[in-house]
């Protein structure tokens, strides 16, 4: 890859990081899970839950904890519309382009396909203020074949919508097992290799990537350190030891070929800190983390002010966990996308103004 | 007008603001005025300034100055791609669209038409990551039916843009004499009615303006109180006394229908203290000012050294000065546009995302 970078891709990337480059990002695009973890709190089911609830509980987010990220990443249908005037005025504003969930696909409907949203794209969420779009795709390197196309050819769409706006595209990858339960050993074995093949396929720069945004790539509580019910008082057979976490860190490092940040999928927050120091130690630049940070507090509802409570003592004190561990994460511009040059703005000359972006 | 705002166009207004909603902009777009200062402190004609070397002043003053500012404003062409990675992660950042000077036009070449940048234009400024749009018109309410016509369409058009692009569209109107020289008692007698015209014409909500960047209505230096040389040691006939301006400013806040800032027109910092302190009495929310709080350094040109050292010392005080005065400016969310309930984002509802922006 060559070492320079557009200058809107350089001015937003530099707003989702902190001064030093390191990514601070807190995720409030939640919709699917948040409902179900609403209704769990209120002892109602799912439809028994608002469009107004789920949009107020965004926006207490967003207002206690945007501040302490250096980015926040919201959805453009219960979120930034409720949450734009609480929005952080230093947090860099991250708008997502997927559908929530999947759409089953392949062999048994063991596939997942991503959707995006519909009446929304890449242009709007540029005039609204995003400084970066994200993309989340289910991806396993042995799909079939359509179904790969499939998740190919919508990455490539957003990447070519985010050059056109030069935007910087935040890829999110996801692996998922066909068979086994995601809690098990089979899958626990099969993750690594499976995140090591997404991030090497969607690194390339046909799809215009500028941050991978990655699941832990092994799984904490099947290492014989950690097995023995440390995250969740529950017992495991182990398959793997920290040194070999250690190693599929590296080797999902060395996959990346551009920046990289790694995100909660949901862990509590004391697993989710073992996984983002793991990840800082191997050359991740930082996180994009929701629910580790903030999940406890939606226990409260639809006690509202017990909620907000609960974010500004507990969720702001994972935060600052989390962000004091990114001191020894990689700044982007360290990255050797830059090829230890750094990032240069590209086209800089004199007739810069003439030719950038036509 | 309504009290509701875009969404893209709130977040961008609140990142040009502090956290009170009062701007403390830097402007570092001077073309024309910035090269006739380095030619005359390098003892040199304005065509042996090159452009890296105005290119590296600009520079220098973004990376001292942009971390004072809630804003700076720089022109695509000497400016942006070579200041993109100094400008503060924190400064939101305003793009010039018009060319730098005017063209003679009208009776006797007396009047001055704006032009736009060529090969530039608010879509390239949205991509490279501008959060507002500046605009510099020159006007009379009393110019031929043609240039009024001109002046008026090119405003149109780039709040058109704006529009388009969810951009706030900031609009410089600067007045000017026909016969008398700009420092004589007759255009101090005018100045004051030009500019309520101006402000007045350009509020209307169809040029789309979101803040008006407007010069001290009258001159301090045709006061009573300041004709004794008090500001530059030259001894001049008043033609008012501070009351009558403190009336102009007032008459001005009454004429302007949005938010407004006060520029310097580089008159130097002691003359511009007391306007800005006037102008925030009267109603501004702040200012954007470049050459009152810099141009001391570019004397120092073409020792870059002692430039940046007088950016450092005198220009940062400066700043800071300014700053300070700005504690009794009207936060932008306070403007009566807003119809006192501050500003609401429009549409928001379950489906703004889909009616959104089309």
């Amino acid at each position: 890859m060559s070492s320079t970078i557009s200058a809107g891709k350089f001015r937003r990337l530099q707003k989702l990081a902190d001064r030093q480059g390191r990514f601070q990002m807190l995720a409030v695009d939640q919709r699917g899970s948040m409902v179900q973890s609403l209704a769990e709190a209120a002892s109602v089911t799912p439809d028994e839950i608002s469009h107004a609830s789920v949009a107020e509980v965004k926006r207490r987010i967003t207002a206690v904890l945007s501040p302490s990220s250096t980015a926040t990443l919201i959805d453009p249908d219960y979120g930034y519309p409720y949450a734009v005037d609480v929005l952080d005025r230093d947090a860099a504003l991250l708008l997502t382009s997927e559908e929530y969930g999947y759409e089953k696909a392949g062999p048994r409907d063991r596939e997942r396909r991503t959707r995006l949203i519909q009446d929304w794209d890449v242009a709007k969420a540029a005039c609204a203020g995003a400084d970066a779009i994200k993309l989340l795709l289910y991806y396993r390197p042995d799909a079939s074949a359509p179904t790969l196309q499939h998740q190919q050819e919508i990455c490539r769409q957003v990447g070519l919508a985010c050059v056109q706006h030069d935007l910087p595209f935040l890829l999110e990858l996801v692996a998922y097992p066909v068979d086994a339960s995601s809690d098990s050993p089979a899958y626990a074995r099969e993750k690594p290799k499976l995140l090591v093949a997404a991030a090497k396929e969607f690194s390339q720069p046909h799809y215009g990537v500028d941050v991978l945004k990655l699941p832990f790539p092994a799984e904490l509580k099947y290492t014989t350190q950690f097995a023995a019910g440390a995250f969740d008082d529950r017992q495991r057979d182990p398959v793997y030891d920290l040194d070999a976490v250690r190693q599929h860190c590296r080797d999902l490092d060395e996959a990346a070929a551009v920046p990289w940040v790694i995100l909660s999928a949901g862990v509590q927050i004391a697993e989710f800190l073992e996984n983002l120091r793991l990840a800082c130690t191997a050359g991740a630049s930082g996180f994009l983390c929701g629910r580790a940070i903030w999940s406890s507090a939606l226990d409260a509802f639809p006690d509202l002010a017990a909620l907000e409570q609960d974010l500004a003592a507990i969720a702001m004190a994972n935060f600052r966990a989390c962000n004091e561990l990114t001191r020894a994460a990689l700044p982007w511009t360290s990255h050797r996308r830059f090829a230890g040059s750094g990032p240069q703005i590209a086209q800089r000359a004199a007739d810069w103004y003439k030719v950038y972006h036509t």
